[in-house]
């Protein structure tokens, strides 16, 4: 029966800070979300009798010791000898494994290196679990300890090959070991426009503990919240949807997608479907609006083109804002980002176009217009909008904010929603 | 005598996967630099009995404890309490520590509420490290064990406190009880176009073993070389600066900066001080170049604007990129980025362009033009250069190396330095 789970990361290039341990993080969320208790997490290098320690603690501690790392083909890859010589297990070689490596090696034109061999040979009361993105297998193997049976998990440490081999193979299976017919349905909102607290305010008393577990995740600039439901199949997924169903009807309108999306994916999807044609103008943000719209594949069906005019002689020689705007209210004025958008939209021939303009800091803030003062606006044949925001934070955070605004608003123009009018900013 | 460390992460905001533990990361990477061995890191939730044998074990193993969270004012804070029950220390009160707490509240019109005051108890053997940049002070604490002194550093969570609190309290007081007059002199080497295997063979012999400590780091599209030297004091620092010049004379060409330094922040400086103006014009990296740009505070300085031209209508009508160019080489190809270059160059009169357009995938790859298809060209008074490239990876590593390209272009030119020829291109 899996309850307790112990994650063990090894490698000299994690205890030497080279490399950031993603891996852990990915397992402990994945746990989490099964219903399995992280007891702990314990990281070690490349050195036998560290190894031989994390591996005995491990299994000491847990139902099931979930390893990535260390069955490489290199005399430094020591996680499958450890675990034979602390089980007393001798070492098998697997030989479809084998046929898996020279298979993948021929298919790049290569002649597989003898010492890849080393990555088909397993503990003998091991079960190979195939990789089929890389050349080495993982394996699952029961362990008796004195009272309890330690389930080992051997899986690579390139997360590209980990992700799909804990999902594919180890979900499904603790899932069924979990000592309950019951599963998890889980569903994660995605919000924009309210905070961490305030969502959690917003939620309170919508769900109660026995019905099932709410968790919020901060991500700047998105805060998300996940539902999770512990019952029967089927059952699980009925109650998750009627619990969805509430959610939506309190928060429905911070919430921008359900599932693992961002909002320039719904942006890209809804700008698609309906034929709008988007443009552009940022001076503050700098580029990073047209950065994050252009990393969904497809954006180029509904975008035009970013002017991201920094000097005031770009905002009036490309966008057409007057001399007199810029000398009355300034660059940073909703007077100045209602012309860039405008000025954007006619010169990009789109349906829509927004524009943002501010003073990102850490310097050029003054008495009228702080470090954090930020001016948006959208323009289209028929919606106009614009508002001023003051907003904290360093120069990443105002940037980063601010084009979150500004996709914002491009999400709700699209759905025709009302703009400008999230709680955050409310006072 | 302070060789060995373990690093204690303590919170279920870690154990459930809610927050992704970069300060253990951050810790590895410190210690690796001033020679302390780390022997593991070891993450439990804010159950008391997990944490008692966490901090126990770590005694156990390691002469110096480092331990971030777990010191804040609520119930599932239990750092402090627990290392006062297992070393059976009573635990006193820091009036210094509840007089900064008070005034910190203070200066933002806040009443302290009471719970606060448990982050200036401490026990009673503890020295406290003072906490400029937040509520929680953290301490240091020597714990005889049977063979040896573990000492014991507890501080806060908060990566912007803790960093600090290490570099300026901690890293001094290892140094000198390392149990060795010797120091680290370190320096890094922010390179690009050169691999991370290609750097190591280049610099291979260069420097030998009992010289130096040489690691590598690739955190794409950058490829950074730490040298540490061991030595007495001012001996280090010479020693380390003649293998500098080593280095220099070997893979100089491929050196951006010495020391934490981005592409950017080198560009900034360079422009700044040369008075030079910089106007863009984007295709396929759709706004990341001005992104990054104006990341840096200052960009302000030199930099006129950014023309990302996505649709071929805007690179004809805003940048004058000829219909017959369109016709016969196509968006992607030299002949393009070139008047597109020259068109930004004129349209923000600025001193000196740079143009990107290419296929970032993962659709829109042809036979002729490939997903990985890039062309750039810079355009100055004196100097044109434009070259394409065929490059491989995701959108999003496509559209990153693209503008590293593009901005270490920037900083050639901006150095006198040739342009596009860099060893990672070259077959």
């Amino acid at each position: 029966m899996i309850e307790r789970a112990v994650i063990l990361s090894t490698g000299d290039e994690i205890t030497t800070g080279k490399v950031l341990d993603s891996n852990a993080n990915y397992l402990a969320d994945k746990l989490n979300e099964i219903g399995v208790d992280l007891v702990a997490v314990i990281t070690v290098g490349d050195v036998h009798e560290r190894l031989e320690w994390a591996w005995r603690t491990a299994m000491d501690m847990a139902d099931v010791v979930l390893s990535t790392g260390g069955i490489g083909p290199t005399a430094d890859d020591l996680t499958t000898e450890t675990i034979a010589r602390l089980t007393g297990k001798k070492l098998w070689r697997h030989e479809p494994s084998v046929e898996h490596m020279r298979r993948l090696f021929e298919s790049v034109g290569r002649v597989m290196p003898e010492n890849n061999i080393k990555q088909a040979l397993f503990p003998e009361t091991a079960e190979v679990i195939p990789n089929p993105l890389g050349t080495a297998p993982g394996f699952r193997m029961p362990v008796l300890m004195k009272d309890h049976t330690a389930h080992l998990v051997v899986m690579p440490g390139v997360p590209r090959e980990m992700k799909p081999m804990f999902e594919n193979e180890v979900i499904p299976w603790i899932r069924q070991n979990r000592g309950s017919d019951k599963i998890f349905a889980t569903r994660i909102f995605q919000t924009f426009g309210i905070s961490e607290s305030g969502l959690d305010q917003a939620v309170a008393g919508l769900i109660r503990p026995e019905e099932a577990k709410v968790g919020f995740r901060a991500s700047f600039p998105q805060i998300s919240m996940k539902v999770m439901v512990e019952d029967a199949p089927g059952r699980a997924e009925r109650r998750l949807e009627e619990l969805s169903e509430r959610v939506r009807a309190r928060v429905g309108e911070f919430i921008y997608a359900e599932g693992e999306r961002s909002m320039e994916e719904v942006i890209c999807e809804l700008y698609t479907e309906k034929q709008l044609k988007l443009a552009i103008a940022e001076s503050c943000t700098g580029g990073l609006i047209g950065h994050r719209i252009t990393n969904v594949a497809g954006s180029s069906n509904y975008f035009c083109g970013d002017f991201v005019t920094y000097s005031n002689e770009l905002k009036s020689g490309l966008l057409g804002v007057k001399e007199t705007t810029l000398r009355e209210f300034g660059a940073v004025s909703v007077e100045c980002v209602r012309e860039m958008a405008a000025g954007a939209r006619a010169a990009a021939n789109a349906g829509v176009a927004i524009a943002t303009s501010g003073v990102a800091g850490p310097a050029g803030g003054t008495p009228e217009h702080p470090v954090g003062t930020v001016c948006v606006a959208l323009d289209s044949e028929s919606v106009k909008a614009s508002r001023r925001f003051n907003l904290r934070g360093n120069r990443e955070w105002i940037k980063l904010l601010t084009s979150q605004v500004a996709l914002d608003w491009l999400r709700r123009y699209a759905l025709g929603m009302p703009i400008g009018e999230s709680a955050l900013f409310r006072k």
